[in-house]
């Protein structure tokens, strides 16, 4: 299964693909599309689109899954991050992919154990998970992307445990 | 000079284009899009955006213009309104039309005198600053995406008049 990871934003969108097997996670792509900040805001988010429709039909992921907040700093961020969201959303619909989204809460608690994890707790979490060398790191954005594509996949695997255990159990 | 006036919401997008020459407005073309509650939220935005590419390409404004809140009942509502507003600004981007954003007061206060209107008053307004006949009843979100619209016509009306007025002063 291969799940593409989005930690959305106007200006940094950070996208992960990762690839799970029965029990082992593995870095399939990993990068931050920008977006400069002298272009108006139509014309980025038009740029993000184009990027991530690319992105999908070179990486061919069977779901996306996008980190999406329940509180924010103010009316504006909320906006500005319904703005990428929703960039995102247009793009895998595109593509016919299905959308799970995730607080931030429970993506740091797929890959950290706990929900209030630092940024740089995260970052190395993601790196211990896809067996990376220690002296690759990733970028804050790309972290969060592929920690959101984990949290997916842990999501599914409790799911799939759940039904197996109902099954056996009766 | 021709305007795109836009209501964003996922479920219900209100458009509305007005032509204004030197001190006369009038309707050119109004609608609600709607999309079905069944439908994913990608799926939506998706079918949102089909939509809005092609009324612009039919009806060919030189400016859109969008409502954007400063405040918000809560974050969902707030990140719904920011991905419907995502949707408007991609299709504006991709058909090379500016995007001006106007908060609610703003228009309110552009139609009906002041900033705390009801929905009903800023409906009457729109028809009577239209010259439509009585008997012609908008829906509340094809007078809002109108009122925008007739919003950024008199933003421009004023700054030409204060253009003009310091031209004739200097």
């Amino acid at each position: 299964m291969r799940v593409l990871g989005i930690d959305p934003g106007t200006l940094r969108m950070g996208v992960g693909a990762v690839d799970a097997d029965r029990d082992s996670l593995s870095l399939v792509y990993s990068c931050v599309i920008s977006t400069r900040r002298a272009d108006s805001l139509p014309e980025r988010l038009h740029q993000l689109l184009a990027r991530l429709l690319d992105l999908m039909q070179d990486w061919n992921p069977v779901v996306v899954a996008i980190e999406s907040p329940f509180v924010a700093r103010n009316v504006r961020s909320a906006l500005a991050v319904g703005q990428a969201q929703g960039v995102a959303m247009i793009a895998a619909a595109h593509h016919r992919i299905p959308v799970y989204s995730y607080s931030p809460r429970e993506v740091k608690r797929a890959v950290a154990d706990h929900g209030g994890s630092s940024k740089e707790q995260v970052q190395n979490m993601v790196g211990v998970l896809l067996g990376l060398p220690h002296e690759l790191k990733l970028s804050t954005d790309e972290a969060d992307a592929l920690a959101v594509a984990i949290c997916h996949i842990t999501a599914v695997r409790v799911d799939e445990l759940t039904v197996r255990e109902n099954a056996e159990g009766s």
